[in-house]
């Protein structure tokens, strides 16, 4: 496939913290097995061990990268378990990432209706010699994504997988005539996003509650309210975002991940 | 333009937080537009929202790139807001940012005499769809750097403007036989920035009072005191910092931004 | 040499905050000497001015990158003083950085039995005009790592230097049956890294004490203990480190650098 897929790319996303040489390293080991590949971080020090908050991104953030991009994902607690690690192919994208959950829903959404090409790695005949217990990332995933690059078929890394863990995104559920989700995680502007789908509220008003407090109707921006107001909006995710206008949500509103929102039609 | 100008280069600058993926996913954008891009990451994670200390950075940094590099800048509190997205060319280098005068002293700086010519970014044509409120560095910064960078004209993203968001960049005032300015911000070591550039002092012994306090004398470099003491120096931004050699002047000096600083000649 | 290269690839390790542009503008130095070059993060925002630390990254990182990389390094407290810029070759690497034994160790680890060739950087033919006495990295060692990225022989840098600054790196030593020796650092997930290097524990079970507490034996990996647990494993680095599955050992065990360590064969 590679040939017509101009340079190959490999997109980065872990939980590895911003300040160590984790994710560093594998791009090492990638570049030493495909010395074309060019190498782009979507995201490093994700939530540690956050597995279902990388899923979402890795879902929602694949599909704005050209066709022919491997991903590779570690978010990893299980190294050295019995976790097996992954390639697959889903649609024009493939990926690299240990079987906990964290590929499967990019893979669900991407792969429609044939569903995703999986194998499970052989880390002996891919990975790196020796192998650590502690860091399968740089080990075995990296050169597997490194394989990817250099123009290996996925099925050459290893039997096929038809029972990957699978992972349900949190969702919203009905309540009365409107939704109730949760808090999943504050980005670093300290923005709270929600499992709210903008796509549920179809039409007319909706307000905002956390943990019952009213918070407003859903805003089109911030600019909507002044300075230092909290904002509810529809986030560059597609999903209900409170916000504080230049300011922190987390911190004003005392907020954590899992604290209850609803949003119900205007009366 | 392109030919001459070997792989195109793309220089990003923004305040997204850094372990979000919104820097990461505006690089996908590009590469889908340009792929034959180079991405470069200047600074993530500057203050939120402190547009001024933006505008310092890519003013006086992107200097340091090779010509026909193109600077996507995105400090964006007003996202969502009828505020325009500028693309613009100065000099050697092109820029794409929002019109909040993020961009506008880079454009002052580097465009010489003849001045930069700009463009308000025409969102429909040039932008992903759908489009969110909450994200144009994305849906619409990202795709119209990458139309530049794979080998569009200028005038081809949007009507030409001639009244861009000026921005006026904190310059220190003559007092008595000195200058007095303010503490900009503090870099991640603790070291002060201040207002006050270096080309100011020519000649003499200079020392430095911060909100009225003698720090001493301005220093050649950090070696010239002892270790956890505080020093006065010019910096890589040719301004005076306030510095604590192998510590924080930050947290010394209990410094802020807006803190008075004043130099005057040793008398 | 480059020809049977590739691309030239130039690897950054810094202690430079992750949100200031100081590895950003360094980059654009880089690839306005050597505009093909491939420039990749291994890492930045290391504990500042910690020199044998980063020393150690570098000595044990460096070898996962493809032969032919010039590693750009720069921990750099005595910036401005006399101390000189080395560029040196080692093996299949090239390095460019302070001569305060950042190097040393990476140069002694990977140029056998030869020795690494080393030379002094000439700062003014080398290095940017105007040379500020606050950024070396910039105006005189990304230079200086162009010119070996570009092609330059290392002899064309400067004058041969055979007295770098020597850096013994914290060892562990004998005691009784077993090992003593130190928390080196914490990662950012609150592991500690150690000086006792796995290799001394050949064979049989060893039992781990932090500043005289039992922590139990050395475990193959993270999940061989509890979620919230104290676990003793050899980490990625092949160096015995103390984590909290799921959790911070820096915090749990209020561990800093320096405490001491021990490991005891079972009795």
């Amino acid at each position: 496939m590679s040939e017509d897929r101009g340079r190959p790319l490999c997109v980065l996303l872990t939980d590895f913290p911003l300040a160590d040489p984790y994710a560093g390293v594998m791009k090492g080991v990638v570049l030493g097995g495909a010395p074309d590949a060019v190498l782009v971080d979507l995201a490093h020090g994700l939530p540690a061990g956050d597995i279902a908050w990388a899923a979402l991104q890795l879902r929602e953030q694949a599909g704005y990268f050209p066709a022919g991009a491997v991903f590779l994902a570690v978010v990893d607690p299980g190294v050295g378990t019995a976790r097996r690690i992954l390639a697959a192919e889903a649609g024009l994208y493939r990926f690299v990432g240990p079987d906990n959950g964290l590929l499967h829903p990019a893979l669900v959404a991407l792969s429609g209706a044939a569903g995703p090409q999986i194998v499970a790695v052989d880390a002996e005949a891919v990975g790196l010699a020796p192998r650590s217990e502690t860091f399968h990332g740089r080990d075995v995933m990296a050169p597997a994504a490194a394989r990817l690059l250099a123009g290996a078929a996925l099925e050459t890394l290893g039997r096929p997988v038809d029972d990957p863990v699978a992972l349900a995104l949190p969702a919203a559920r009905r309540a009365g005539a409107g939704w109730v989700g949760a808090v999943l995680a504050a980005d670093g502007y300290g923005n709270l996003i929600t499992s709210i789908e903008s796509a549920l509220l179809e039409g007319g008003e909706w307000h905002v509650y956390l943990e019952g407090r009213d918070l407003g109707p859903v805003c089109r921006t911030f600019g909507s309210v002044a300075s230092g107001a909290v904002v509810a909006l529809v986030g560059s995710l597609r999903r209900i975002e409170i916000a504080v206008r230049d300011g922190s949500a987390r911190d004003r509103l005392r907020a954590a991940p899992g604290m209850q929102v609803e949003v119900r039609p205007r009366s």
